[in-house]
């Protein structure tokens, strides 16, 4: 079962918790058990799992890759976006987690957050879930 | 078939090689061929595979996040510890390995590490081996 | 189905783009739906997705890695290859991408590279594909 979330952005850096629509997207298919996979297909987003309680860890995380790979910088690709290519790579692009009791098995703290690197954008998010 | 291990970690800072851990749990399995999904279900560390044989090389690796995400920074979040949230993103919450002829088919020199960067703590990482 | 790519890599820092050898695995296998798991067996290198088009976007990548882990430095591991190390954590040991109707489900942009952090070697990509 292949799924889209589709999502518009509203900054240049934003993470956007895409948690509950993953788990509306496993009640609706009705699988019990299996992994779920949310893979991005784009070059400067990336998807992580952190922390959904506190708004201010995800805007700390953005802060620190902002600080680590500057926007302006020697950049090679023309379009003014490398930094977002970067932070895409240190990411990454998919993450897995497990389906146990039709429930996502996150941590008590855990929320998957969509990451726009290069934003606004119309962006969009893949979802397998793959039942056992 | 999900499982856990737990862990006790005894610093801020420490990669814990859950290779053994890994392959006890295909063994008791039974599994022979198929993926294992190493998940850790906390904010504040991640899981990556790296070289077992030094211990040097995941200190190096440890000491190189800490000089990029300092503990002590410009950071919002209150609990002190969004350096660790930064590292978690950084490493990642997950690895998937491919399980051939009952084994882990990991390279000669890689071993799974649980990355704690918030410790010490009890933590526990979650396991999913999905059979072919 | 288990696979392996063969890689000679040139440089000691170079991504090599592998998109169409993971295609052709896909094809000779027949398999229409499922996941195509990308397993890197070595420590100093990884494997990421990111753009294909315009060879500058890789090419600020390894850049940018290499500004943020430079290959000398304070590092305890004494084969000098610490830098390589440490990036093959950040880039990450697996990708997992869908496979639908047949095909890769890339973005428009998206490529998949094998990552050489400590070339020039001889270097192995492990292809898991399972089929749904």
């Amino acid at each position: 079962m292949i799924k889209n979330i589709n999502i518009r952005t509203k900054s240049r850096n934003e993470f956007v918790d895409i948690t509950s629509e993953l788990q509306t997207l496993i009640d609706e298919a009705g699988i019990k058990g299996g992994i779920c996979l949310v893979y991005v297909p784009h070059t400067t987003a990336g998807v992580t799992i952190n922390e959904g309680a506190d708004p201010s860890v995800v805007k700390d995380i953005q802060n620190t890759l902002s600080k680590l790979v500057p926007r302006e910088g020697h950049y090679l690709h023309s379009e003014g976006n490398s930094d977002a290519h970067v932070k895409a790579t240190l990411a990454g692009s998919s993450q897995s987690i497990i389906i146990d009791g039709g429930k996502l098995l996150l941590g008590t703290w855990q929320s998957v957050f969509f990451c726009e690197f290069d934003g606004p954008r119309h962006r969009r998010v893949t979802v397998k879930i793959v039942s056992d």
